[in-house]
């Protein structure tokens, strides 16, 4: 494949260049980014593969220096062809100026690495039907713990579900535990998901997964900037997070201890400006102390639904959350002294107006006024001899 | 009693009509305390006992004016005279003026009423051995719902006890579920506690709670606006929310339902610069709505701990928690290189120099350098044949 369909507008070479360059390098090599972004990807492969430095004040990493560092640059290139022609179905290799390219991407070159890990990707493996510019557009990642309890996997299927539900596309890790709770809550209302694996988008990483991310790629998308076959090692799983936080819209975290890879993703999130946030959970359980750290740092907002996701990672104003109310919505616009009257009427019993006032500490024509308003609120009703609060209004004040 | 001890600075005759006008009306009425600030209490007293205005721009509600208000006034007079002559033991009515009268109360008159009930209290009765102005200097009011789960329950009464073993004063309500947890908790470590009450500082509300009352009031300190046997009411409860709120450094609401009394504490805390926190909880639990809903809208800091409280209500920069590390630690020094030398170590076995070069990408001469760091930080050991990672590193290395 060298030129694609349309949508693809990163020119071929460029394209098998930069896929060349990602076998060179460990993904989110910061100091491969920066040669590429200064010397362009021709240049800087034409100078590996013949061991050359592209500038004086500008020498690159020892190891690239080693004898070995033509072979490999030269391996790279042949692997890359190889590699190319075995795109096809809905795997697919996505560079910058492609419209599967989200815009966001980019902005991982303009933070600072975090351990070490970095940048934007040279290019993203994709597999699976969903076109992953659109499905970023609105999405949110959804991460945590592998060791988590069952409340964070129910927690973490719920919210994915209720934000799947709203057109919120779920963008997670796949791993164990939390991941693939929220994968599996999107898939069960058929919302859309996207996995972003640090290995080849073909493996099925962790294996006990290996069906959940065959119906990914079948019926969501499958992403990693690491070719077909790749495996994956803890540095690959740290660079993963920065594609998992710079491709959602925002990331929540369900359940972390307090040194976790979730954190990580958050950290990333909050460094690219996107929307941090956090689920809490009973202060008992250590899986949750990270999680509570960040909230009470304000460095991640807590969300409980995925009604407060959808109002979170929205533009100011829109998908606001409903306000919650209980029964005691009856009664928060009275006044003070519709108020006392409502307190002076005993809870089963009706009373005549002297004996409110009197309970009230009210003269009995004002009560007589109030108790009218109070009908037209339905909060009290007419008894034969007297008043007495309605069905509603007991059970507001009794919730109060 | 009309002189007492030393420290008593408010003279007897105010003492005295502060305590006849607290009988006149419901506590935390607005009016009665704008009346009392601006004309004294001795000439309000006096002009409601007349039944007469005291200015022609300023009349007075017209629940005094009616025929009985002059009567309510000598009433109220002559019990205050009685009330005072009970006095003794622990039991003492402190005003403005007094060395017990916590200087936070007056905040009350700077504030906007909320639910009608506002203003600082006439006076205070107070029952049990500790100084309300040295216990509330550093204390923090655990507040929550009366219908609480055993979660709630639990960590109301572990923060309760980790909070009074800093030598924060627990303050609370006596009620039902996260108050009494709440008091509980520092008693059961002799921390100090102090319960306000929405009735007489003698009565056991509720009943169940009497035999904590009492050694409250005989080791603690029982506080509350109300006379001596006065029974509460839903009025009442609101207006000694505030009281809660104004005299402890902090609020913490455990759990809440989206409508609680505790938020209404809360508020109050707000309202007063105070200190608001919430403890978070499941979000599968409704009892924890109300709080979670704060914490999200930034009306409260998040906390899990009793050290969290201590910082949360410290002055800036003093009691500040440490910073939780678990094995992690060990790892966040290293650079990326270090890292990459780590990581390439295999789990359990041990490895030369060069394999680990390979593995890691880098330089034989450079890993062989960056061992002799790690080595140093305990992270690395040498084997026979080669470098291992250290058994702290392993485990490190497998929580990341």
């Amino acid at each position: 494949m060298t030129g694609g369909p349309s949508g693809w507008g990163c020119p071929p070479a460029e394209r098998l260049a930069r896929l060349a360059l990602s076998l060179f390098e460990e993904p989110g090599d910061p100091q491969l980014c920066a040669f590429t972004h200064e010397f362009g990807t021709a240049r800087l492969l034409d100078a590996l593969a013949r061991g050359e430095q592209l500038a004086d004040d500008r020498r690159w990493p020892k190891r690239w220096s080693r004898a070995s560092a033509p072979a490999a640059a030269d391996q790279a290139m042949a692997t890359a062809e190889k590699l190319l022609a075995t795109v096809g179905g809905t795997l697919r290799w996505s560079c910058p100026g492609d419209a599967e390219w989200p815009p966001g991407l980019d902005d991982l070159d303009h933070v600072q690495p975090l351990s070490g890990r970095g940048a934007a990707p040279l290019g993203l493996w994709l597999r699976g039907p969903h076109h992953l510019t659109r499905v970023a557009a609105r999405s949110v990642a959804i991460v945590g713990s592998r060791a988590s309890t069952s409340y964070g996997n129910q927690v973490a299927g719920d919210l994915a579900a209720e934000a799947a539900d709203r057109g919120i596309a779920v963008v997670s890790g796949a791993a164990y535990g939390v991941d693939s709770a929220a994968h599996r809550g999107a898939l069960a209302v058929n919302g859309r998901t996207v996995a972003v694996l640090a290995c080849g988008a073909d493996v099925a990483y962790p294996r006990a997964h290996e069906s959940m991310l065959a119906r990914i790629g079948a019926e969501g998308l499958i992403v990693s900037e690491l070719a077909p076959a790749a495996t994956p090692t803890r540095l690959r799983f740290l660079a993963r997070n920065r594609l998992i936080a710079a491709l959602a819209t925002g990331t929540v975290v369900v359940e972390a201890a307090w040194r976790s890879g979730a954190l990580n993703t958050l950290n990333w999130a909050g460094s690219l400006g996107r929307v941090t946030m956090g689920v809490p959970g009973p202060v008992t359980s250590s899986t949750s102390n990270g999680v509570h750290r960040l909230i009470r740092d304000g460095a991640a907002q807590l969300v409980t639904t995925g009604a407060e996701i959808a109002e979170s990672i929205a533009a100011l104003g829109t998908d606001t959350c409903p306000w919650v109310h209980g029964n005691q919505r009856l009664l928060d616009d009275l006044d003070v002294a519709a108020r006392a009257v409502m307190e002076a009427l005993p809870a089963r019993r009706s009373c005549g107006v002297d004996l409110i006032a009197e309970a009230s500490r009210m003269d009995a024509d004002d009560v007589a006024a109030i108790l009218g308003r109070l009908l037209l609120a339905g909060l009290v009703e007419r008894t034969g001899d007297g008043w007495r609060l309605s069905n509603d209004a007991s059970v507001a004040l009794q919730d109060s």
